[in-house]
Parts: structure tokens; C-alpha cells; sequence
């Protein structure tokens, strides 16, 4: 913490292995950020209960793949804090102090919460802590005095609510223990599934980061193309075909080209997705084979996590002196 | 724990010193029950943000003022284990995940709430903390597995509601990991203010536990009486007399003669109080003696919040670990 570098806090529940999603929704993001600032990449276990408290959990199986998946894309433990919420009980006691200046009003007028408890269908999540969610993000976020939060567009107000408890504590207690963390709006790809609806586990439409290079192709082969395209010759449209879709985040170079080879059938899509293939290994072969590497060593996710959760613990506690002595709990 | 007696746990509010409205409302049981049961007697100072989050609080003088208080009438803190719950971070975090298997509804049907959002005026207790105490009371509860607790009536819906959480968890997870606590109803006397209000720092109506012996008579000189007997011969009526509530609680031996020698005018407001003042004194001399026995050594309180602190973290860890397991978070 000594250099002066900006601090970051982005977390991710721990969901097992990642699929291209993740890789291009926000875990590219994260390598990028690592350099520029001193981050914080939490395995928010506890979150993963606010929906899931039903089913029978595997986390720590879950943690481990996921972790190898932010090794394998990049993330480097030497530059960044990566390290598991439960380890940090502080999360939870400023959880708990913070929930008594929250006006309950807050809560209930974020977005996502009424769409939420409206779309995720089957589960009784009008809970308590289903509805504290957010100020537990808020909780993870500054606690470790956070000055900003990578976030997809959907999750902005929940950083636009941290600053407003952020607020409302320095206002209270006189003093300004919290920073209001900024909003860093992800750049990202979209990435369709195999069947051009969003990638997403709960469709069962993945292709996980750490696929064995050759199982590639015949994933490739169950994507979707342009449906009208009978023969070669048919002129195709791409933009409703998931393999240009790929193309774009996998092929800039022979963009342009396949575009134009596939609009005037000078390409067929066999061919089309044999080229996507290839790009598709060359890209993710050394993430593969990095993997690998990690895997040999069966302590090493432990180890990290270990030598991250005494730097967030370090980091929380001197935190948590200071919420204690605002509000006179010393 | 090697004993095989009955867990308790009771909590109170560090709000400084106390009065004898808390003593014989709750505080001599406490110290009847310490003998019979495996008792953890809790400071609860994070509930003191509940309702008060907005003032300065001066929470280590109260907690010491109260401390001293429980000592000085009898708590043993060689037989029960006394602590302050701000010591014991699992409280919180038991809070947090119980919190994802509890009902909104739940909370929000347990009578004091509404009632209290409704009766604290001036203060917006409308926070997502103040929804959320009864399960902080749940947490603290079970953190321990205590059989039972000790409670007024008006908190019986509490113990009802930590019941219900218990039986979720067990449920949900499969495995008894919570016993469901009883509730017991404390027996207490009814101790009037100096107005004849109900005794309460609120009213300004009342007599600390600590008074120095010697102004124990100013203070009754204070007290409310009969305001219809004008002469000694007049009679007066006990049941409206709060020298007569007080002669229910320190002088039992005398109660029926003062009751006769009133209704029939034989004796002066002035004399009762005075033969009130020395039953009280006999009562609290002792108390103030081992206050300020206690009270020469600085560090004792601090001490014991230690030595308590180490008990009661041993328990509740264990617990935390068998919860942990049960929810898939290990």
C-alpha cells in the first residue's frame, strides 16, 4: 500500500469455472486495471448466497476453479489483492454498522432489486439479505477504501448507492473515513452463446476459458448461423450469425474479409467457422496450457489466497479502527 | 463448557449507569440464573446503534459504568461468561447469513417494530439495521446454541422469531446445527419512578443502582405520594403511592403493617419514607461498598470484557464452523 496508486475494488461470485463471457465481460478488464492500479479482486462467496442459500454449495471447489481462471487470463497475485470475502469478517461487521444508517427507502429504490425479485422465478428471495445486498457490495467496497469500481452498466447504481451511504456516514459521523469510489464503466464484447442467445451457464450455451484447445472445433461447429443460408453460394448476413459474432472479437485482422466473402457467399460456413477455430486456439491455447501448469500444484489457489487475505485483512482492520472510532464504539 | 448445564444467553444495552428498574427487571435474575446455568451475558453495544446511531456515543465509559453495576449486584464473572458482543465478530457474521434465509415478512410482522418506528419520535429509525435487530438478537442468541432466554414479555415475539430462524436453518441444511431456546420469563418487580411513572433514564425519574447510600433519603424525600391525603390523619391510599410500590420491593417483613397504619391514617408520608430510606440503604449499602471496591482497580473491567471475550469467541467459532459446513462455505 505504499505506492500511491489509486485503489480498486471488483469482486466476482465464485461460480466455478468461467466461460468467454466472463473472459470478455470483465476479466479482461481486470489485467488491464492491475497495472494502472492497486486492486482488490474479491471471490465474493458470501454474495453467492443471497440467491443460492437453497442449494448445496461446493464453494470451495468453485472458488479454486475460478481463481485458476483469473491466473490463467493474466491476473497476477503480485500485483493484485486476490483474496475471499468470508476470510475477511470485516466485510461483515461494516455490513452490520452500516445497515443502521441506511434508510430501508434506499434499498428498496434500486433497480435491480424489484426486477430481480421479479425474474429470478422458482426461489423465495424476498429475504432480508436479498435486500441488504447491495450495502454488502457496499461493505466490500469501502472497506478497503475503494476510489473506484469496474462495473457493467446494470450494476452502476449500486456504486451510485455506495457513495450515497459513503456520504451519508462522513456526514454523520463528522469526518471523512470513506472516499466516494468513482464508477468505471466496463469496456466490453459482447459474446453470444452457441445458440446467439447471451452466454450464460443458466442457458447451458458456454464455452468455458479453460477448454482443451481441441475440443474447440467441434464446439465451433454447434454455433448458429444465418438460418436462411441454405448452400455456399447464398448470399449471409452476419450480423445475425454467432460466428461472425466470434470473428469480431477473435479475428480482427481477416474481419473486413470474411464480412464481405460471407455477404457475397464467396465463403461457406464451414469454412467460416474452421477459420474461427483456429483463431480461437492460437488465442486460447496458452491460457490452456498456463492453466495446466497451476494445476500441478495443488496448494497454490490456497497459498494465494492465503497471502491475499492477510493483505485485505491489513487493509480492512486499520478501516475498521477508524468506522469504530467515528461512531464511538472504542 | 465441560459442564453439562443449560446455555444462556441474555443481553442488555450499555446506556451507562444503571437504575433499579433494570436491577429488578432484569439484573436479579441474572444473577439467580448464573447458578443454575451455563450463562453468556452479553453487552449488546452494536444494538445501541439501532436506535442511536445518530448521537455520540461514549460507548467504553457506559460499558464500564454497566459492568461495574452487574458486578456490584452480584454477577460472578467466574461463573458466567461476561462480554461485549462488538469483541465477538462472528455475531455479525452469523447475522449476515442468516440474514439470506430470512423471510422480509418476518421481520416486518414482529409487533415491536412497527410499534416502536411509530413511538420513537424525532429519530428516523426507518433503516434497513433497525428492520434487521431481532435477527442480530437471533444471531446472538444462537452463536452460543443457548437453550433459553431470559426475556420480558414484550420481547417473547423475539425469542418466538429467533425460534423460527433456527428451524429454517435446520431445515434448509438438513442438520440440527441450532437448538430452538425457550423462552423465560423473567420474573420482576415493577418499579416505579420518583414521578410514579414506569423508572426510566427517558423520564429522568430515576434512582442508580450506585447512589451513595447517603442520598437515598433526599431522593425518597422526592418520591410521589397519595396527592389526596393532605393530614397524617388522612387516609391515604397505598395502590396510587410509589412509597408504598418501593416498601413492596425493600421491605416485604413491614408491607402489611405500613399498608394498615396508611389506609388507617396512622402513619406520616414523612415517616414512611424515612423507614423506606433505611430499608433501602441496608439493601444498597453493600452494593456501593463492592462498587467501590471494584472501582480502585482501573483495569478490571477491561479484564473481564477479555477473559470474557476469549470464552465466549471459543464457542462462537465452533459454532461458525459447523454453520459454515452446513451452508457449503467451507
Amino acid at each position: 500500500m505504499s505506492e500511491k496508486k489509486d485503489i480498486i475494488l471488483s469482486g466476482m461470485r465464485p461460480t466455478g469455472k468461467l466461460h468467454l463471457g466472463n473472459l470478455f465481460g470483465a476479466l479482461e478488464n481486470w489485467v488491464r486495471l492491475q497495472d494502472e492500479y492497486h486492486c482488490f479482486f474479491c471471490v465474493v462467496d458470501w454474495h453467492a448466497l443471497t440467491t443460492a442459500y437453497e442449494e448445496s454449495l461446493n464453494i470451495k471447489e468453485n472458488v479454486r476453479e475460478m481463481v485458476l481462471d483469473w491466473l490463467s487470463c493474466g491476473i497476477d497475485p503480485d500485483k493484485a489483492v486476490v483474496f475471499q470475502q468470508s476470510d475477511v469478517k470485516e466485510h461483515a461487521e461494516l455490513h452490520l454498522l452500516l445497515s443502521m444508517i441506511t434508510p430501508l427507502s434506499w434499498l428498496e429504490r434500486i433497480p435491480t432489486y424489484k426486477e430481480q425479485l421479479q425474474q429470478i422465478e422458482g426461489r423465495n428471495l424476498a429475504t432480508y439479505g436479498f435486500l441488504g445486498y447491495p450495502l454488502l457490495q457496499a461493505a466490500d467496497i469501502l472497506v478497503y477504501k475503494a476510489d473506484a469500481v469496474p462495473v457493467g452498466e446494470d450494476q452502476a447504481p449500486h456504486i451510485e448507492f455506495t457513495r450515497e451511504v459513503a456520504r451519508r456516514f462522513n456526514y454523520l459521523y463528522d469526518r471523512k473515513v470513506f472516499p466516494e469510489p468513482a464508477t468505471i464503466l466496463n469496456e466490453y464484447k459482447v459474446v453470444p452463446g452457441l445458440d446467439n442467445r447471451k452466454m450464460s451457464k443458466s442457458y447451458n450455451n458456454v464455452i468455458e476459458i479453460s477448454i482443451p484447445p481441441q475440443e474447440i472445433p467441434s464446439r465451433v461447429r454447434m454455433m448458429i448461423t444465418d438460418p436462411g443460408r441454405i448452400r455456399k453460394s447464398d448470399p449471409g448476413n452476419p450480423q445475425i450469425c454467432s460466428i461472425y459474432a466470434f470473428h469480431r472479437i477473435f479475428n480482427q485482422l481477416e474481419l473486413k474479409n470474411i464480412e464481405t466473402a460471407c455477404l457475397e457467399g464467396q465463403i461457406g460456413c464451414v469454412e467460416c467457422k474452421n477459420i474461427l477455430s483456429g483463431w480461437m486456439q492460437k488465442f486460447l491455447e496458452p491460457v490452456f496450457h498456463k492453466r495446466r501448469e497451476l494445476e500441478k500444484d495443488p496448494q497454490i489457489i490456497e497459498d494465494i489466497l492465503n497471502k491475499g487475505r492477510e493483505k485485505a485483512r491489513e487493509v480492512a482492520r486499520s478501516t475498521m479502527q477508524e468506522v469504530r472510532s467515528a461512531m464511538g464504539l472504542l
